[in-house]
């Protein structure tokens, strides 16, 4: 019996996102914040830096000393002292005085700004010549500079990449509040699904989604939780669709939108408490027949059987609904990388195609060569560096157009 | 005393990454593979699929029993059974006839293609009427279409991405053989500098690059492996190296090229044994008193102390060298996003500038917003999204001209 779907576009699956939550929060070391969360706004104990500090080897000296010095006319300094790495300076640099500074070493009170050593000549002990004269606040930056402890350093809601922990760092941060990363029950289903360590016999094969899906929920941030391979057998369905729901904070069911097993997915829906069908088909190929469930909730997916399928999906349409899970306060940018087109691509209206793309470079130029083939072949997608998409309204794209790929 | 530099180019910088050896292999279960270096290449231990499969829910038929069938015309088939998943029709498939079958099964002897059961009408228990015709291969997956079992389904040297997990457990690969990740010894200096539990005192400042740069050491795969921060002196430098070296693949010392702790570098350089300066000096802008010493056949970095000059260095140049550690075959292309620069850029010739970012959207034109301000800013790295460069023999970028950005 064929089933009609009520198809939705991506966009109006999308925005179902939105009525998802963010997972709770935990407390991780410094050492283990890549890649997390951030779930608190963090401010600085202190002003970074906390004083005010040489960017230069040099002396520290009031910039007024140095007006009008040149080559020529060179000012004539004062050596007054040198400053110790770490240590507050325990004299003043007064007019007409300098006193050696190291990179990253404090100013002396009078001192408001430093001379390179490479624009200085020693004379003896106790003066130097300045060939160049400098403005106050050159080759220092100034307490509160890089952060100021009364405004926040960081907000919450970003991933943390090493910039970000590195400012962490320097805000004396050893435990950060991230949200915890999310888990996403992953269920296979088909007779003729087989585990990997299984020789497939005739008619089987291996179970593939199960490891690509759990690689790119790893991606994601998230952390995979394996309820392995279901049978096309309603009460085993059943019973693996609540634990992964209990246990989990999304799950994603696989090949459970063919016909067979779509069936009993939505029957199964149809019978856990407090769960509806949100989304039955999206205008997208491939992938057309995915399911998007709310259970106690919780995100609930039926995506497509063939390998090729279930990635396009996860990639398209899963992956916003687990940013928004994971914390991530602003919808992630994928900013495209643009080629040029080889060959024509013929598409259908009224839906979106996506297409997998070899990216190669000729001559300087980007080419982005389409992939064909089916979408029941992982190859295509190893072969693959991205995606393009052929728009709805759009009947193709020409040999020669650019072309904004998504990388996989 | 004035250090004078033999700079070297970038380009003549890199050349030197070929003469560093990958580190050795370990196998690890399919779980743990996603992000690592395949070190062998994979075949299957079957063909994949391992049978004719089809691709659609359908007839199982011969091609020609429906040649010039139509809505008109159409061509009346026998059923002659159904296909159970996972298992070998015992059945043939004879002129004039069909057999049930569902995504992902396997045609019976006879069939060469599948009839969409969308294309047929049902007229009762032993009879269908077909009204298209299907070509011979059509919506059939044929045996080893995806992967042959004689032919290498992947070669080594590559990072393993979810869609290569995925082709691996379709192999049969319940464990693979990929490089280790190599460790990577990151060592601080300064007597200015305090670690990150400590609240700094007048003059001190936190240790941050200890941070962004275990960051970016396990962004490209690495394990950093701390070991503290080294005040300047000289015994206690000597040793940290020494250890470093002996337990990880690379050393990065940060802050060891500004003046003071460069001599002390290169002097515990020229004491290790079986260890030479390969470069001493980078025509780069921010980092140029960049140290890389090869010592028993690790490479040794002095990076720059300034937060920003330390990650820029780190992704520019290093980077390429962890890569070819990683095992990774070959250099890694670092596709860029293109923008259009929002301001002019003034730079100084004779070296490769690299301006911190900002991506902005405006009316559908992403625009590159340079983030000025000074290389021991950390916050201006936060706020960046990518870097660009200016070239050598440039002057500097225009207000308008397209610009390629390396995201950070």
């Amino acid at each position: 019996m064929k089933e009609f779907f009520n198809v939705e576009t991506i966009e109006a699956v999308l925005a179902h996102a939105a009525s998802f939550s963010p997972v709770d929060t935990e407390m991780v070391p410094l050492a283990e914040c890549l890649g997390r969360v951030l779930a608190e706004d963090v401010f600085s104990d202190v002003d970074i830096p906390d004083f005010n500090r040489s960017t230069m080897d040099g002396y520290a000296v009031r910039a007024a000393s140095t007006f009008g010095a040149s080559e020529a006319n060179p000012a004539y300094l004062n050596v007054c002292g040198q400053i110790k790495m770490g240590e507050r300076p325990s004299f003043t640099v007064h007019p007409g005085e300098a006193a050696k500074i190291a990179t990253g070493g404090m100013l002396p009170d009078g001192a408001d700004s430093v001379i390179m050593v490479e624009h200085t000549d020693r004379l003896d002990d106790t003066t130097i010549e300045a060939y160049r004269s400098v403005a106050p606040g050159q080759h220092v930056i100034e307490k509160g500079e890089d952060i100021r402890r009364s405004e926040p350093a960081l907000i919450q809601g970003i991933r943390i990449r090493p910039q970000e922990a590195g400012l962490l760092a320097a805000c004396g941060k050893t435990e950060i509040e991230v949200f915890r990363r999310p888990m996403v029950g992953i269920i296979s289903t088909g007779d003729e699904v087989v585990p990997v360590d299984r020789v497939p016999g005739d008619g089987q094969i291996r179970d593939i989604n199960t490891h690509s899906l759990s690689g790119q929920v790893l991606e994601a941030g998230g952390v995979p939780m394996v309820f392995g391979i279901v049978k096309d057998d309603r009460d085993d369905l059943e019973e693996k669709c609540r634990r992964a729901l209990q246990f989990t904070d999304m799950v994603m069911i696989s090949g459970g939108s063919s016909v067979g097993a779509r069936d009993y997915t939505v029957e199964v829906l149809d019978e856990l408490p407090d769960t509806g069908i949100l989304v039955h088909g999206i205008s997208i190929s491939p992938g057309k027949p995915t399911i998007l469930a709310r259970s106690g909730g919780k995100a609930f997916w039926g995506l497509p059987g063939h390998a090729v399928s279930a990635m396009v999906i996860f990639t398209v349409v899963v992956r916003p609904f687990l940013d928004r899970i994971c914390g991530l306060r602003q919808a992630v940018r994928r900013l495209p990388i643009q080629a040029v087109l080889r060959r024509n691509l013929a598409s259908a209206q009224g839906r979106v195609d996506y297409v997998r793309v070899r990216l190669v470079e000729e001559n300087g130029t980007l080419l982005a060569e389409p992939i064909l083939g089916k979408s029941g072949l992982i190859h295509t997608m190893v072969k693959a560096d991205g995606l393009i998409a052929i728009g709805m309204n759009k009947e193709g794209l020409y040999e020669g157009e650019t072309v904004n790929v998504r990388l996989l």
